[in-house]
């Protein structure tokens, strides 16, 4: 399933892209004034097919994952903290249900590899207000959290290889109930660490260039972090041209689920919208299984934590909006995927200088 | 009307803010992790006097005007494209309707000063989408374009203050039927030249720091439109310390509407969300009647065209999303109001460590 997936991630279809730019360059508004809006018409209809293309229907998959990692202190939250979360995901009453309700975006949280029993609320989900999209929980459990990458790895190839699937499954599940664009979310006590282990390899970078204080953690906390990175790559000695050698080393299940769901999305050409630290990770994993990927993502936000720029500057990405959040969720993904429904409306809705009767600027682009 | 406008601005309410604030702190996630959502949060509180403050009822409103100094060669677009965009937006095919419909946000277009007769199709309004939120036109024209202010003042200060009672009018009547933020937009062949001079005369820079390229001219108009920039100054010697001055003799019509917009919202403790480089002049001038205004408002966008950010920074603000965009109509008034309404709707809907059942971080602040 992962190979096929892989393989399946073509180009940019160039076609629909130069039809999508004339039309976007005929619309009454000074040439290309909407300035990105514009780019990811543009983009989208190299992704989709469609000089055109609609973003109507939307989600957030949100996995979740715990972390051996969390016995070297470097978090200051509880790992029980994942699976609250995860109840409150299921209440509704988490920051990724109230933004995703805003901009009407379903949400679909995973168990990818929490370690310890789900609370009940997470199996009878009760969505009472009818008018907000429901909840979809999944249990999809690899394994109860992964081992302590700080002492050898963090799962074996063929459960990196199961994470991955898991991604690719449910995103497959959700675009057979419409999906035109989909963002990324993560959850998972300890997370961070693991993000900043698969920058620095990937990207050849020091621990203390892409560590940042995840959840708040204090000075010393933060040179236990870096220390614990660095650990990490000599004791595991990651291969970084082989991401699923990163991915088994180092985790996580949710880290893998969310590379999963990026693949997935780029063979059913759907446009995806990368979150902050943690997707970003995931992404630029996925990067590496296929060059392709990187044209059909999108930077939801610019995140508060170090490190973040790094990353999407390896991918080509630029962030949409600046928020100063650094929560992960799908929070940031969020605003993503409500402007990219925005640029799919201005390609969609807005009429031509021809069809408006608006008189078109001088041609020989003098003042007049 | 001005003057009882102006005095009724007061300071932000600092208990509300700090009622805010607690509960911002107590929500169900590491410490401010949603950035810039709780900053806006606490402001707009401060703003309304209300700790969980609504944010759902928003309208844009567009001030349309002319400009008698288009006959200096600063734009290449012909005068009559204001009006040409006045029936786009009545006929809803623009880009501000595009984008106010994709969000829910009403939307006004009003004709302070517009040059020649409006078309029908302004009159009569058809709008066929039952389910988008209707465009109001309302025809509330000072004068038929501003005077060609490179050779004397654009309007009379009678006609300036007018201008400003339009705004102020119209901003009442709308927050009469249920209006929990405003954005504003300009539409208006030539105002980033008028706009220009606001900027270099309240901010007391030079014409070639504050002029850009508008709609797009080459580089010999740009030329000849700071040489206008710095004519206009010369020749009206507009007194920074006096806002009606500075209109009067620069114009234009729409300016003063936004800067009356600007002004009533904040006589209405109502959060006010401002679009680029035409409403931030607008912004500034209304500025300087009051200070507290600064305290009411939001930037939506960082404009494309040089000039805007140095006209955000003397109002202490920073923009919300970075899109590139360089068209006006209040099209990046559009993206603020969203994203203040998502700012309220975790003010609102989200809970807190105690109604979630979630652990709360070690309170010592160590790793856990």
């Amino acid at each position: 399933m992962l190979n096929d997936t892989v393989n399946q991630i073509g180009p940019l279809d160039k076609a629909a892209m130069q039809a999508a730019e004339k039309h976007q360059n005929s619309l009454a508004i000074p040439l290309r004034s909407l300035g990105r809006l514009h780019e990811f018409g543009i983009r989208m209809a190299g992704i989709t097919g469609n000089p055109r293309p609609t973003v109507a229907a939307m989600g957030v998959i949100t996995m979740a994952g715990d972390h051996g990692v969390v016995a070297q202190g470097v978090s200051k939250f509880p790992q029980e903290v994942t699976r609250e979360m995860i109840a409150n995901f299921c209440r509704g009453g988490a920051a990724i249900n109230v933004l995703s309700r805003q901009y009407g975006i379903r949400l679909t949280v995973v168990d990818v590899g929490v370690a310890g029993p789900m609370p009940d609320m997470a199996i009878s989900i009760d969505n009472t207000a009818a008018d907000q999209p429901a909840v979809r929980f999944a249990r999809c459990r690899v394994a109860d959290g992964t081992d302590d990458f700080s002492v050898g790895p963090a799962m074996t190839r063929d459960q990196a290889r199961q994470a991955l699937e898991v991604g690719i499954r449910i995103f497959r599940e959700e675009k057979a109930k419409g999906m035109d664009a989909v963002g990324t979310g993560d959850m998972g006590i300890g997370n961070t660490t693991p993000s900043s282990v698969i920058a620095a390899c990937l990207l050849n970078r020091q621990p203390g260039e892409v560590v940042n204080r995840g959840t708040g953690i204090d000075d010393e906390a933060l040179k236990n972090k870096i220390d614990v990175v660095a650990r990490a790559l000599a004791v595991n000695q990651p291969d970084p041209d082989d991401p699923l050698d990163v991915l088994s080393k180092i985790g996580g299940y949710e880290i893998g689920g969310i590379a999963g769901v990026i693949l997935a999305a780029c063979a059913a050409r759907t446009p995806v919208v990368i979150d902050g630290f943690i997707s970003t990770a995931a992404a630029l994993l996925a990067s590496r299984f296929n060059p392709n990927v990187k044209d059909y993502m999108f930077a939801g936000h610019q995140s508060a934590v170090e490190g973040h720029r790094l990353m999407l500057d390896d991918l080509g990405l630029s962030p949409m909006v600046d928020l100063g959040l650094r929560l992960g969720e799908g929070t940031g993904a969020v605003f993503g995927l409500s402007i990219l429904s925005a640029s799919s409306a201005v390609a969609r809705e807005m009429l031509t200088f021809e069809e408006a009767a608006v008189s078109e600027p001088d041609e020989e682009e003098t003042s007049s």
